[in-house]
Parts: structure tokens; sequence; C-alpha cells
């Protein structure tokens, strides 16, 4: 819409400057092939449906009374999967909301935040709201984050692993290495999408002060409708989430959310076999991509970002959308001859894999 | 838990001085009378629960999907319910989260915000997180906002009305007058408890363009479990709030939420008969407690404002307490002689008045 100068009066004058966040299309489409944001192609657990009938019990009468505003139950499910004490977890409005949260807590510095030039395009965004200052660094010629670059003078740093949109992941030997350089900065990975191949550093929360780990249950739980995000840090970290949250909004986790996210995390079994077979499939659809001459980077993700050498990548995205299936095209510097493609079933990634063949590229 | 300085230095140096808002206690404990958080005392509409079971078929596929980021579907419904266009609605994560985005579009400005000593404990903790300046303006003698007050230099109004924990109402013309005295400032009229006797403002949206009305679903719509809040406005004031939000969190609706408040805005009826049982329930509730001794402020909200001259109140609170019955009591300046009452059902208010009657001032 147009603003008039004079209407923009009423404006912050800060806000006047912001560059919102862009998220990936919800078109609604039939028949549409949907591989543009990165949801799990599987349902989640079916023991989210009975936790919430359970909220729905007596006419839904608990909906009257807050939730708990500390979503404890969710906490101790948390804990319990990730194998954490319950004092080293926080939960948010989706892991957007706690990165957002992150951003706050500890970036606002003297010094900038370092993170690569090709990641979760949000880091930005968070940084102008915040006023944080940033400090961009290039990842190199194959994508890869260098590890060597993260041991300058920082206010923080924010690495996404496996990162988004490349698919690629850290060893948790090179972040372990970022965590030792930069004993006085809060080093934040967000492992998004960890659960498909990439190691965790949930692992290294215990040994490293400075350590904050975010994940979300958008992809590997099936739970992107659901908006349930977490951060697992010693307490000393947590406590400034809490406080910037307190500050914010007491009570982000509405009944549906937590009932749901807990019977998420006690099904561990559902959880490991869904992640399974989607890297299976990752596995099979970079083979065929391979094939008709896609270069695919090495993914540990449910995605991948893939290119062809022989044809122009928005134009290809085009075409694709012609025929009903949306997949992710990045106009950016470095990256516009990529795409990146959500990991579906075996019969969605064949579809993709027949309109290349038989389609766009015959 | 205890933060060593040494810890300290991860956060970010403003966070280290946040005072964090403190909502009203959820206890877990059998037969409690809960009179502490102004929750309605009636289930949701029976729409919302067959609305959720939609949500749930087809083994809750539709939570592997993200939701709506615009929300559309619920800005409609309260378009059509609020009698204004859809272009006039902003959605959030409950009225807490919207009031956040707010304080950020409009009031970081280089005047003071104005607003009231006695009113929603969250405004100073919003404005200290943003770095907001405030002027706060001491209600008169008998608890009431002085409109004159709010005709001086500012960068920004907020007044509660009904006013909370007052329960007193501004007239819909006295509001109008704040308007007026404010064509540079954005005037915020935060209805979270409008529905249960006063005027609304929504009906002056049209005619000031410096005009925002923020309502909630957790109170006359039973739906505090749900976490959804809104903002009615012109467009170019809504446009700002978007900004923020879509700086800040992309998708803060989820899929239960948003199915459920639709499901609540459509059915008018069953919003307006438990509207009506809890004002009729709030004039019998105040005819016992005056005829008891008790000091009732003039309430147009789902709760009343009461002292007992002969008592403290801090005391009686606790007494209450003893008899399982929690009303919410707050230890500040002018108000620690009162106690916030949530309107329950008539079997609860007289649960109430019994154990004052029978035991405690017996």
């Amino acid at each position: 819409m147009n603003i008039t100068t004079e209407q923009m009066r009423f404006w912050s004058p800060e806000v006047r400057e912001l560059e919102p966040y862009i998220p990936g299309e919800q078109p609604k489409i039939q028949n549409l092939l949907k591989l543009n944001t990165n949801e799990n192609p599987y349902p989640p657990s079916p023991k989210v449906v009975a936790a919430v009938q359970a909220v729905l019990a007596d006419s839904a009468d608990v909906l009257r009374l807050y939730p708990d505003p500390e979503a404890s139950a969710l906490k101790h499910a948390i804990a319990a999967q990730q194998n954490v004490g319950v004092a080293n977890v926080f939960v948010g409005n989706g892991s957007d909301e706690v990165l957002a949260h992150i951003f706050k807590a500890f970036f606002v510095q003297q010094q900038p935040i370092l993170y690569p030039d090709i990641t979760y395009s949000f880091y930005p965004v968070y940084s102008q709201f915040f006023a944080v200052k940033t400090k961009v660094l290039p990842l190199n010629d194959d994508f890869e984050i260098v590890v060597d670059d993260y041991k300058q003078a920082n206010g923080g740093i924010i690495i996404t692993n496996p990162n988004a949109p490349t698919s690629i992941a850290l060893e948790v030997s090179a972040i372990e290495e970022v965590l030792q350089a930069n004993p006085n900065s809060v080093v934040v990975i967000d492992e998004a999408y960890v659960d498909f191949g990439a190691q965790s550093a949930v692992s290294l929360v215990e040994k490293y002060e400075n350590l904050v780990v975010c994940q979300t249950t958008s992809k590997s739980r099936s739970l992107a409708g659901l908006r349930v995000g977490f951060a697992i840090a010693q307490p000393h970290l947590i406590a400034a989430l809490e406080a910037v949250k307190n500050s914010f909004n007491s009570y982000p986790m509405d009944r549906f959310a937590i009932a749901a996210a807990v019977a998420s995390f006690e099904d561990q079994a559902y959880f490991e076999a869904q992640c399974q077979k989607v890297i299976a499939s990752r596995d099979k659809l970079v083979m065929e991509l391979e094939s008709m001459g896609f270069k695919v980077l090495p993914s540990k993700a449910n995605f991948i970002f893939a290119s062809l050498p022989s044809k122009n990548a928005g134009e290809l995205a085009a075409q694709l959308r012609e025929q009903g299936i949306i997949v992710r095209y990045f106009n950016k510097p470095r990256i516009n001859q990529f795409l990146r493609i959500t990991i579906g079933t075996d019969e969605q990634n064949q579809r993709l894999v027949d309109s290349l063949k038989n389609d766009i590229l015959a």
C-alpha cells in the first residue's frame, strides 16, 4: 500500500527504515507440489492428535484459562528428549521468535556479530530490528563456512548448521573450535535442519558457557503449523532469554501448541523413522538429479541446493512453477543460479524428476 | 537463580537492566477458586471445538505445513464481527504481543508517551524494552483518568478502557476529545475488557487517522488459553504493525489459534449471551459486597476493584487464599488497600461471599 509522508509521521522513525523478512509463499493452488518452504512431507506423530483431543475435552473448557506462562510440561518433554536439564530449555512461538529473543538478549553489543553472507535471511532483519551491529563473512567458493574467520573480535556469532540454503553441515569439532576461540561471546548454533543427518551441538552445552543451540519442531517434527521452537543453553543464558520473553509476552505458547509439541517429543520412535525416510528420499533424489547434470551441494538437511550449469535457475524455477511445482529461488548474489528444493516423499520427488526429464529438459 | 557478574558479560547490557512483567499466578491447587487473572467462567463457543477437530482431520496432516503468515481467515472474521475492513485488522499472539508491536511501531519517539499511574503494568515493561520515553499521569482521587492531562505534548498515548485494575470506563466522547487534542500522536485504546458494558472506540477508527484500538479474545471470548489478540486502525497504521511483525516473527498465529478464533468470531450470539451473564453476575456480586461494607469502584469490566475500609487488603487476600480463593492483590502505592476480583459464575461468586461472611469477617 502507499503511505503518504504525512501518515508516516505516526510511525516510530526507526520503523520507517525496516526491511522485513519475506517468507516463502503459501499458495493455494490445486494439485500443487510445494517444495519451497522445507516442510516435512509426512504428518506429525499420531500422538499429537490424541493430545489435542484431550485439550478439547469438556467443551474445551480449559481454553478459558491462561496457559502455563512457563510451558513447563513442554520444557520437561524437550529436556527428556534432548538429555539436558529443564533449566537448560527455553521455548518460544516458533524458532523465529526464539531467534528474535536471542538477538535481543545477547547481541546488542559494542562489537558486531558475525554470520555468513549466505545464511538464513532473517538474521539481517533481526539485526536491524534490535540495532545489532553486524559483520558479514563470505562463505568460501565451495559455499562452506571458513571457521578461522570466526576468530576475530565480535559481539556474538550465529551459524546455521546445517547452513541454509546451502544445506552444508559443519562437524561438531568445527563448532567447538569456534566456541573455544570466543570465550567472551555468545555463539548461537541454529539447528533448524539438524535432524536430517548432521551432528547437534547440544552435546557441547554442558561444557561451554557461551553456547546457545536453537531448534524447531517445524521441520523434523512436521509441526510447522504449530509454531514451537526452543533453545538449549546453560541456565545463565536461559535466564537472559526469559527476561526478554517476560518483557515482551508472558504467554507465547498456547494450550494446543504445548500439548501437541509435548506429544511429539514423547514419540521418539516415530520422529526417528520419519527423519530416516526423508534422508533416504534425499539420497535418491540427489542421484537422479546428478544423473541429469545437476550439481548438488552435499546436503545434511531436508532440502538440497542444486544448480544446472546449462540452464538459468530463475527460468527453471518459473518453468517448474508452470508444471505446478514450486521450489525456492533466491535472486541474490552468488546463489542466483541455484534452486533450493525441499525433499518430498519418493512419489513427490519422482514427479519433480519426471517433470524435468520429460517436459522441461526434454 | 543467581547469575554471577562473570556470566552477566554474555547478556546484552540493556537486557541486564530489564524488569520483566509478572503475570498473575496459575497455581495447580485442587478445588481452587481462581478469581485472580480475569478469565471467563464459561467455556468458549461450541463451534471452537468443531473448528479444532477440522484441523485434526487426516491425522492432522495440515500441521506439517506453515500457517498463513497473514492469518487472512482470522482477519476476515474479525473484520466482519467488528464491522470494519480487512485492511483495518492486525492480529497477534495475544494482545500482549500486539501491544508490544504497538510500542515499537509508534512510540519510539522524541517526546514521551503518556499513560496513567494506575493501569496495565505491562506498559512500563514494554517502554523499557523498546527504550520508549514515558510520562506517567496520575488518576484523580476517584481513580478516574483526567482527560485534560492528555492534551500536553507527547510521543503517543495509551489508555486502557475500561482501565485495569480500576475497572472504570471512559465514555467514547472522552476518547474523542483525546484524539482531537493529539492530531500528531498515535492514541492507543486498549480494550481488553470492553465487552462487559463499556463503549468501544472501534466506531471512531474511520474518522481518526491517529487511533489504534486493541482487543483480545482472552476475556470475553473465553480463549485465554489460545493467545489471540488484535488491533483495529486505519491501514497506514496497520502497515507499521505489519512491518514490525514481519521483522520479528513471520508466523505468530498457529493453525489451531487461527481456526478456533475464527469460529469464536463467527458465533456472535454465544458471545453476547456469555457477556450478559458475566455482567448480571457482576451486578449481583457488587450488591452483596457493598452490603458487607466493601467499597467497589464502578465496574464495566469482568472484574471489580474493591476495598474494605475496616480491613487490610493484603491480609484479606491472604485469608481468602487460605480458603482456596485467589484474588489479585497489588502491593503498590495508592491501590494497596484494594483487591481485584474476577467475576465468576453466580455459584463461584456466592462461594466468595459465603467465605467472607461466614469465615473471614464473621
